[in-house]
């Protein structure tokens, strides 16, 4: 019997309440499947272990988690700590430390998700987005000159190498070629006279291998509005770190919210593990009330049954997540509903289990 | 009597034929005014001229255009020239060296306008965007190293100054003060490392000068999201050349489409020419079939006299935009009419020379 074993970095906030449920279900299936099972080992770091130890995880923690699998992060970050130190030393860290170069996002607009959109319906939202993660803009390399003097000069550079960015194209294309969809590609060569140029040369030259792919190909500007008037021009979709940033983030708007928006980290070769995360923050306003809404990290959970080859299981906990909503029975507040966390997740377990039954 | 000296750059595409509305619109104007006047002088740059000179404009051209006041700009690009020459020798190039550091842009849904949103009312999409239009991500600094080996890498650096930083966000400020209205500042301080703390720092600096003004903070990712499910977050928005791009667009998306966004790029110290455009594309599948839509290009023209002092005429042709799209009869088939560009820009014509005559 496999046993998969996953680190469990629940964070700040929100993050363990939510993280919980997704351990819940993820044990459910184990049970339910009965030829797998997980064995979660949970690391306390983040926010509050910054504010003890000064630091955001232990001098050996990317050593410890490198034992893994996978990593089931909840969210980062916490008032009194700065963004750029929470992020930057565990979240970005691990992504980049674990070579996670591919972030998969799916913009799916399931059944019972509230959409903001008129006129459009479910079909037409259905894409995965897959963003650069371990360069680009986010490469940290920059400087700050003459502080404090007139002439005082920032500069932000976007390191954008050969090998990772065929990688990242190369991956798209791929996934592409395997579902039969189209691919698109979002840059920003009319203004990035660099970087976005050669991405777009690279996106042609890999393009040459993959003629049975069709591809399309957007400034990022365009994309972000039609990804707001017919985003059903999009299906799978390849794009640089900072761009898939955003375009992600326009994805759950559209596609139910921020309370439903999953993202995997991964690490395709698996020499190290990879990272499953709800991509919501830490929300701070409505942490340790129960209140959470725990969709997302289901919906992560349901990643990570992917990832170890369990496709029929995730799609399972993506149904059971689509019943929930249409049920409209069990919802946290932010979906207009009056339960709290647990009892959502415990309704997943129970629809779950219903749908085991009924198929046995 | 006031001549205002305008210099024509109508362009590629569509652009000479929502110009010439434009054009029209304001010679009525003036007229119905009575105490001043427009020059129009017209410039045949753009694609076309490259093709045949081998460059956008004359070597000569920034100075023939620095002796105006303001530049009428349709749109730039068009098949067989690459954007990253098309625009960078002529858009942005007149953006860069005629300073023309704020671009303002209005993101208001406008009584009649088609609004993709849901659950959204005509208030809650009122803003400003005041975008950084000289430097930052789009000051076209970079290397290409290694071209063509393994190891080959390519760097993209925004250069955020003091002076530059300073003033928009300050332009801002000031704007906010005196529409007494609130001011959003746009940034990514968790990602982007240099260019985005410093970014923070400068809005919270200034703002000490600006203790009556109300201020948030938000990321673009974040920012992206609200301006879809909650625009009535925002009012002024304050942001750099690429946020400001992507935003934009979005913010058009929520306000009507491209068929109605404009944007000024002004330098408000008018040592040079402030430069006024509809902000979509040439548009070459409609070129030179008269069905563009030149509402854009008669909001940049309202943006014109508003520049000149004349806000009351600038409000007037907003006010008429509006009744056009209320009424319904005279719309380019993107809104869903049946009428040519010529005959909206006529409607607007008419309706002006109604208005004056009722009101006197
Ligand atoms: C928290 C932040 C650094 C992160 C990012 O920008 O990548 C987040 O917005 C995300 O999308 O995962
Ligand atoms: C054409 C392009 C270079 C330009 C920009 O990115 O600034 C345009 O998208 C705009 O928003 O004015």
């Amino acid at each position: 019997m496999n046993v998969y074993k996953i680190a469990v970095i629940a964070g700040d906030g929100i993050g363990p309440e939510v993280i919980n449920e997704g351990v819940k279900v993820l044990n459910k299936v184990a049970e339910l499947a009965g030829d797998f099972s997980f064995e979660f080992t949970y690391f306390p770091w983040g926010c509050e272990y910054y504010l003890e130890h000064g630091k955001m995880l232990p001098d050996d923690g990317m050593e410890q988690l490198k034992k893994f699998e996978a990593v089931y992060l909840g969210a980062v970050g916490y008032p009194g700590v700065p963004d750029h130190i929470s992020l930057r030393e565990l979240l970005l860290k691990i992504r980049k430390q674990f070579d996670q170069y591919v972030n998969v996002r799916p913009v799916k607009l399931l059944q019972g998700a509230p959409c903001p959109l008129k006129d459009v319906t479910r079909d037409q939202i259905d894409m995965v987005v897959i963003r650069e993660n371990s360069e680009g803009e986010y490469a940290g390399a920059g400087d700050w000159l003459f502080k404090g003097k007139p002439e005082e000069v920032v500069l932000q550079t976007g390191v954008f190498s050969r090998k990772g960015t065929e990688r990242i194209i190369r991956y798209a294309y791929e996934l592409a070629r395997k579902t039969g969809r189209t691919l698109t590609s979002i840059s920003k060569a009319n203004a990035l006279n660099y970087s976005m140029v050669f991405w777009d040369q690279v996106f042609e030259e890999v393009g040459q291998e993959y003629p049975d792919v069709e591809t399309h190909s957007y400034l990022v500007d365009a994309a972000s509005m039609f990804f707001v008037k017919q985003p059903e021009r999009f299906q799978i979709v390849v794009t640089s770190n900072l761009f898939g940033d955003i375009i992600t983030d326009l994805g759950a708007a559209i596609a139910g919210g921020m309370g439903l928006a999953a993202g995997a980290n991964l690490n395709p070769e698996r020499v190290y593990p990879s990272m499953f995360e709800p991509i919501h923050g830490s929300a701070p306003d409505i942490a340790h009330q129960g209140i959470a809404n725990p969709l997302a990290a289901l919906w992560s959970a349901s990643q990570i049954l992917d990832f170890f080859g369990h496709e029929n299981w995730g799609a399972k906990v993506l149904d059971v997540i689509e019943q929930v909503m249409v049920d409209k029975k069990t919802l946290t507040p932010d979906m207009g509903g009056v339960s709290s966390t647990e009892e959502v997740g415990n309704e997943v377990v129970a629809l779950l289990s219903a749908l085991k039954t009924s198929q046995v």
